[in-house]
């Protein structure tokens, strides 16, 4: 499909060299958060360009409370700056709609595709994900400057296609305005990091201190069945492929806890010895706790002998009632295991989690941090929201499960080793991102995402 | 439980140094191999101490061929040296049979547990794994002196236990036993790639040119029906705790592969650039292929356009009938992503091999090498023996599974991450180790076991 | 001694927290070079205020043609984002000068010192050399904001200072200037690395494309009877006390090349296989050719079957009569022997040099690049500027020296260990940095500086 | 030069494989040491092929207290298999003199030059030096009969050539043997490190223990004058390559202490502190301090609040008045500069040496261990053996020095970079292989040779 007419608009018709087009612009966004964005964000029935404009502004707006300088750094590999995020995200429009499907369409730069093409190997050559913080060119207004572009040219688009068009645009656009929603959640996870190996420990952004004092629910187990269930994707709506095919899995009885596990109760697991004893440990767990010596969860510090930990709002103290957060899979699996205890399965977890309302602690509270577990009845409580829960299965295919064929085909499969499923979100997702049946993914030595802990027994 | 009676034999009584222990005694073994001991070993109704004597006598019957210089190399971390395992499998039994169920015992050297500890936290400090090659002492002769020792305090004890005692000795010794039958068979792989590496390419032993020649039956499909399924150890032998419980799968319809892939067909794979085509590989896969150039499977070199590989009977002309071996999971499953095909998964290739019969070219065979697949009706052929077969399925512990307290608990349980599932046995591993619910395991890049693909596919 | 009168400024007296000092300012310069500043630099009568200003201002002259982003990045360990150099400098005058001599002042930020200190143990706890790219905070405008505090600071001490203070302060703040020139040098060379690695290979300023088609004199031999000289600082003037005590060497006759060797005749040593040829090289540095691969000396590429290379004007052809640039000391060894040369000693070069006037292409130049020599009549050229030149002389104290006492004793001496000495100054060094006597060192595998060869010989 | 009748000898004549050539012959040495054989090799009126004898046969008297796992291990990559040193120096024979100058001489095996070649890369492709502990083949037997092959080679050689052969031949015998006698003292540093990782620390040999009750003489200074000296070889004897040209130096005053730094003089620094004060260190040094946490000398080894010592005798208390051995070029500097002193340069030593007698404590002593030094008068002690004395001189090409052409050329030359110079020989040096010209080389922090300190100081 080519979509004609993209030529005729004056505006976007570029005549000499890229750079040419990048006119004079004000600096990137300090506009403060609007209320209506985010929810604009989660409306379904609002139009495909609106949904483009919501989720793309809504990107821009995480960025308003960063210094420029902030925008550069990679602090580690599996860190990338925000500024790659901002352009990878507009590379994914620009490489799997514009290109394709926008007649005379021109790129903004023929450079840009090697040095913000992730890891699409079909996609063509690519600059080494351990070396984003290098670049200091193009500079964050260039790169602001390639999304409006971008974001122009998809905007003539969408809003010059006819139906059938837009038809056969739309899934293309939601994979990737739901890829953008994923790297929001990155922009977020990487610029903690970013902040907090600075020995100065800057804030992303002030306190909002609503949330510290609140006191959690006792945990309770809620028992479940088991038996011939279905999971996976069922649609309409949006889902990525790693989610289907929608399968039987047989279920032996088990009960989930009703909530996350918390950081008053991680503490009696470190008080306990938690770190020193090897028998609690998968082997891989215990090298990673001897080789990077592991005493708690990453972003704690201790500080005059308590426990300090890094937010997004600078260093705080340990709430012990907020979910704990930060762990590994290793230290999730420890900590269930010295609890008598084990991970659920992301079958379990589904099952589980299908019935319940998706409402929680997500990225437009603004928080930024998991919250203590309120009252919440019977049911389960921070199922969705919060922290990201680890599951005890690996990241494998659904039964039937075939890569679509091309580029987009590398998004998720070819990642289907060595990694662990979480569940549910966390206080860094857009809530019009999770879904019961969504597979997030991580090395079971991953720390620095919003990852937590929901216990798990057989009955 | 502690056995009286240690002390009266006095040959084993010992008064000074343990070193005053190792008498003037003949060098290592260099019998041939006889036809019994094997099939001793085999032999279910064989009393434990005539056990305990096969399995052991064949371990030291797998050393005649070799150099004394031999035992003592570590060619990469993953390797130990041949006179590590004699010595190991020997603390093994004096650890969990001797010291805590032998009356009067003394440790033939106290410091032999540090040495000789594989990765038993619980049962106390260890040597590094990667620095075993740099141990010259205990010599060879004393360790062969120290299996002496232990064997005679393991006869010892054997013979003069009561049937009570016998009772609650027997698991201990099966699962010495069938430790000792896992090492045998590393002994093989890990000698193979110590001999591998030196540039004089030396043999184990001379070929017997009995299998090269001859040619594969075309692969079929086998179809099962799939369904609710039951798999893990039913009893009443002996089984690791790892394939238990038993426990209900869903299985969807699937088909295997009558018999393991062959060079020749994985010659087609390669010739069609499959070491070159990115989208054909898991990303950690394609991260290997290029960090250690990766071009065919491990052990194959070339030598005047021609496809070589090294065997333990030293370098020969890759045979395009025998099964591909010496895969990594990550090769096994390019592969079978290029033929359009996927790889079982355990409980698919559980509930399809559950009905054949053990046989096939196992470590008895002498041969230590894959051969070609005869015709076997049918039926699946290889499912037992020749080479392992990677499965999907990610080393987890099943529903309910739950280790045993102390350091026993520490043998399988604890390496249930970040590792693939093996199934069926190779020609290095003893007929009577293997059985339908055996759960090998190795990472995804492992290549120096015998390890193969069987294809399987949706029906 | 303790200068009073600090506070009698109300402009620079600071009641609360840091911070608050810095009120908005202009952002980082974007003035055009001016002729007289350097010139004013050089003058050997101006005060010392006088003094301090131009060099200060010089280096912010140099940041004019950089993005905000350029400042942030580290391209690799050996490299410091110029943020830190910035902030670094002015952390020495802080640090040495007016925390010890400024009664009253206090320091622009306590935390400062951790980031901004080098390598000077004595001054207390540092951040991580090869960290100081993940440092987005203090901004860029922060750190200018800290040199116009300290700017402030130490104008006014010098304003106040009477004779005799002025005479003990003279030879600190003579130390951190020349400790500023020496980092204005590096802020080019690391600049220039930082957009090297770029695949957009920007340029730092348009280039001047004066000099490429300029032909080198042919190269003479200038001949030295040697025999008992004295080599060293002999006063009056600023020298680093690496250059002392001045003392006798025994020179043998030799002689020296009248210039610089060009990227002509190293063409010719890399088209005889000199990056092919063991025999040619150190040990050492054969191990870096096969490491690092390397073909050519660094910022070579070749395009189109011709050799280009990175300037700070972007990439070029490499211009056949220019100096051969950025090589090691094992490329210059291994040019030299494969000519049939050496390299000279330090003595030697030294010994050349005394006679020979301070004039060349240095960094007041503003070409950042050497030129082709001119011709010079009967003596050498390019002593002075173009290309430091790399001696075969291990950099050592001379007899009799002794580092001075506190964390200044660190400056020099404390490198004395794997690093060789070079010559001459470059087309990045102010030149009333360089003398005689001055000793450069690099290990012999730095390659990121401004670096040549000029050849010596036996006679 | 060929020199005929090579094949004349039916013993030495071979037809088939290289290996049929190796008969059954009686095990690696179990003799005696001679008295008479390290004496016959200082001989310098002994005929060629009697040295060659004596130096041959020293080194496998060396070997006769090893088991033959002993010879296996390579324990870090500096060191090499005990093996290896056997073959090495056997191959050094068979390159240099059989090939080019034995007619109808063919070699013991052609893939022994791969194997067995150390570091000559004119001299063809060899084995990864970090390897050779992964080479199990050529056992022990096999390079004894690799020796005696080259051995009786050599002999009709040597008592078959004329005059005029005899003198051709004689630099390149004399060069091998020298080259053996290196290897002699590194097959005892490198079986001392191979021993000392083993958790058992195994003796090499039972202590002799008739040293270390001996008391130290005290310190003095010996002052020499200085002035315009010459330095390096004079003829006529052997010298290597890197001793020449003698050239003359100018020398300022200065004082070289009379005896080596004891044991307990050095810990005096380790008590004040000297571990833990950068100040006191060369940048690089602090460095491996930190990294590789020295608190001590190699080898040193507290047990029960008392530091051990871990010699070829076995572990032993650190005995105070021995002189301190196993220090890095790294730790002699910082133990001088705490002590107010520096190392002495090479041309200060060997000025100092050349006017004593060349004894002490050499390898012939058996000691294998520095002792305290002994009354000896109004001169210095310990000049010669005991311990190899760090010089502050970086190894560098004397004025003049022009490698040799050809493979021999590689000896020494190569290496002049990034080492420093250790003069006077050690407890584990043949004492006919040393001479005051002698410059023994290493990295500055190497530690698994005998070198120990000599202060010195200006006048």
């Amino acid at each position: 499909m080519r979509i004609r007419g993209w030529l005729a608009d004056p505006r976007t018709r570029r005549g000499g060299a890229p750079a040419a087009y990048f006119r004079p612009r004000p600096l990137r966004p300090r506009l403060p958060v609007t209320a209506t964005a985010p929810s604009a964000a989660t409306s379904i029935d609002s139009s495909l360009v609106t949904q483009y404009r919501a989720v793309r502004s809504r990107t821009e707006v995480l960025c308003a409370p960063l210094a420029l300088e902030d925008y550069v750094v990679q602090s580690m590999p599996d860190v990338s700056p925000t500024k790659w995020h901002l352009a990878h995200t507009t590379w994914f429009f620009e490489t799997f709609v514009l290109v394709p499907h926008a007649a005379g369409y021109r790129v903004a730069n023929p450079d840009y595709a090697f040095l913000f093409n992730s890891y699409y190997v079909q996609a063509g050559a690519r600059h080494a994900r351990a070396s984003r913080g290098y670049i200091s060119r193009p500079t964050v207004d260039n790169v602001f400057g390639y999304r409006e572009y971008v974001d122009s040219a998809m905007a003539e688009l969408l809003t010059q296609a006819g139906d059938a068009d837009l038809a056969a645009l739309q899934p293309l656009v939601e994979i990737g305005l739901n890829h953008e929603q994923q790297h929001q959640e990155l922009m977020l996870t990487d610029i903690k990091h970013v902040l907090s190996v600075n020995p100065l420990r800057p804030a992303y952004r002030a306190a909002t201190h609503d949330a510290p004092e609140r006191v959690a629910t006792p945990a309770r187990w809620v028992a479940h069945d088991g038996g011939l269930q279905w999971i996976g994707h069922a649609g309409p709506g949006f889902a990525y492929d790693n989610e289907s095919p929608r399968h039987r899995v047989w279920l032996e009885p088990f009960a989930l806890a009703s909530r996350a596990v918390t950081n008053a109760e991680y503490q009696e697991f470190i008080a306990d010895g938690g770190y020193d004893r090897a028998e609690l440990w998968l082997s891989l767990g215990w090298a990673e706790v001897e080789a990077q010596r592991w005493r708690a969860p990453f972003y704690w510090e201790q500080r005059g002998g308590e426990w300090w930990m890094f937010t997004l709002a600078g260093l705080r103290r340990v709430a012990p009632d907020e979910p704990v957060c930060h762990v590994s899979y290793f230290e999730a699996d420890a900590y269930a295991r010295w609890a008598g205890c084990r991970l659920p399965t992301e079958a379990e977890w589904e099952h589980a989690a299908v019935s319940q309302a998706i409402a929680g602690n997500f990225v437009e509270s603004e928080r930024y941090h998991p919250v203590a577990a309120g009252d919440a009845g019977e049911g389960p409580q921070q199922i969705y929201g919060d922290v990201w829960e680890w599951t005890q299965s690996s990241y494998a295919p659904y039964p039937g499960f075939r890569t679509a064929a091309g580029a987009l085909g590398e998004y998720n499969g070819k990642f289907m080793c060595n990694q662990y499923v979480l569940r549910g979100g966390s206080c860094a997702t857009p809530v019009s991102h999770i879904r019961p049946t969504y597979r997030n993914f991580f090395p079971p030595g991953a720390t620095w995402q919003f990852s937590g802990i929901r216990l798990a027994r057989d009955t």
